[in-house]
């Protein structure tokens, strides 16, 4: 029995994903087929890339990963299948990968270009159903990797904003805003070791940082070190994003000191 | 083989389902998660609680049921199981398991201290994946409700609005509104022996009882006996919260009587 | 093992889908239960009918699909099983099977009427739960069609529009809109032999044909042979039902010929 993961932007509302997983469950009918998400936003690879990235480690080994965000499908962009030491990941050469593929033990890669693994006849607008569902099904199946296609050195990466140190602290970015409206910075939680610090933005101070949400009043901002691993800024009870503007790119800094603990009373107030 | 099911506000756009999915499979790979809702508002306990007791005893015997809305992640809320004579109930203690507790036969109650079934480290704001998901598997397997940590006599309740009688027949108030924009209330259908009714809404008459949504005219609203075993006002074709303005707590009244008739058949003209 | 698939218009907000899986479990424990797609707009039988049938046939034979939008849930309409040389069909008789069944060799047609194989008590509201997933279940696990009710000859077609020959191209309308905004004709692709061809839509050239996406410039429209099998317009990047005032029953016309090269080229400048 094996585990096969879908992440796309294929949303709710349509039959593309039941299309899927009725590919995938004709060659492989015993394959265990979960969702990570199908609501990235329609095109945005850069999404769906951190989304896979915050959640591929928790299946268990051998687990095939598919990521279909892919608004190149058609054209002439490549598709790839990542061997790892724990899993196999499959989809579009465009970067959805990437930010998952960080954190592995890369052993291959390789184009998918055997058609004889592909749904017959491919078409031009839908690889999900046409080639990705297949293949990752007869992988599943124990089709090796060296059968779908020939060998590649490297893979598309995306342009990811790098944090850096700043006065003390560190300075980042929003790289993701969840459904609750929390938003997700590129500062990872194991560097935030100093007892306090404030969360600033456009130069003035947002919030402090607490432990979980509910350690501020409710309706008040703080920042928590959040579960994917990074910073995130949230507010008790509220969407962060919409109540501080904060999107996809807003730069954040991160300062140690008393700021906090003078804004932590009055929150607390 | 069992079944654990789950129900959240984690919606569908993010990863967190998903991770929840792989730390389960990781621990139980023959278990058959099925979702019942991700799609409660975020943070609303109640309605987390509602939807859970709406479906649960459709569920076989022995299954895990999961409900994680947990605003509280993190803090000092408690994290229990309830054994009942058929299911395993498991989330925070913040009430949103009371509602599906009040129709079971409940024979014990843990807390969730034992960190040798958590996932390691614990995040202090994704408890879904890191405690009730893992708790869940292992439950799954064949660990006893024992073994998670020690015995309450209780757990916490809601404060759900309680109806009564009124003028010969009953008033109550509207508890949930689904995703058609009915309004479902706290009013039982079998307290509905009537032959006729007609509910009222801010002192005015606002529809007949009938026995399903296409028995008025499209576009007028009726009563029905819910599908969840409560009363509820629909519009035929339409969302009758939005186009009576109902909401959750809106207060109704069930009369018995006349004035339905008359009101029916101008439906119907 | 056998395969269930979902069709509905219950969304993801509310328990509905989750109980109808309860119920086929209880029935089925081995069943292997995919969503189709539970986004199809309220009482949308038009759409719930094409999302069926543009995804059926991906499936394995003997699967057992169910579609259930039903706005006339409770009323006299019937309900059906349809079994075809490769799957069974079920759901009422409203249409919403009929786009699927266009495509499939009939075998038999029965009414669901053998209430010893419905949940109990039915309700009037919740076919999907009651009646629809315990039927389906059972067919599952080996209960003939025969044993399902009386045999019918026919069952309710959808006054679904057709398409035709128009100044040398075809004439057609949009009948649905996906997640991306694409909008899908009833156009078929195999027809689209042209090397050329420009798309119009009140009277005004709207865009070329195009092979994939990508093919035009980001924000430009194109129309694409589509996945479905069908014409589809769309915008490279965008929502062409947004951006284009597209919307179900829009009449659009393809015509051979040189304005889409013309048309091309500023596309590309």
């Amino acid at each position: 029995m094996s585990i096969i993961t879908l992440t796309s932007d294929f949303g709710a509302a349509d039959w593309f994903v039941g299309a899927m997983k009725g590919v995938i469950l004709g060659i492989a009918p015993t394959a265990v087929i979960v969702d990570i998400s199908h609501g990235i936003a329609s095109g945005d690879v850069r999404a769906g890339a951190f989304a896979l990235a915050a959640s591929c480690r928790f299946f268990p080994r051998r687990a095939i990963h598919v990521a279909v965000v892919d608004p190149g499908v058609g054209s002439r962009r490549g598709a790839i299948a990542v061997q790892t030491a724990d899993y196999v990941f499959v989809g579009p050469d465009n970067g959805v990968l990437s930010l998952a593929l960080r954190g592995e033990a890369i052993k291959s890669i390789h184009r998918l270009e055997n058609q004889r693994l592909f749904l017959k006849p491919v078409s031009r607008t839908f690889h999900g159903r046409d080639i990705f569902a297949p293949v990752a099904a007869h992988l599943s199946q124990g089709t090796p990797c060296e059968e779908l296609g020939p060998a590649r050195r490297d893979f598309q990466k995306l342009d990811w904003p790098r944090p850096g140190k700043h006065q003390g602290g560190w300075r980042g970015e929003v790289v993701f805003i969840d459904h609750f409206g929390n938003a997700i910075t590129n500062i990872r939680n194991e560097w935030l070791d100093l007892p306090e610090a404030s969360i600033s933005f456009r130069g003035k101070t947002l919030c402090p940082l607490g432990p979980f949400y509910q350690s501020v009043a409710a309706g008040r901002p703080l920042a928590v070190p959040g579960s994917s691993g990074f910073l995130e800024i949230a507010i008790n009870g509220g969407s962060a994003a919409q109540k501080l503007g904060l999107q996809v790119g807003s730069a954040i800094a991160v300062s140690p000191g008393r700021t906090r603990r003078t804004k932590r009373k009055r929150d607390r107030a």
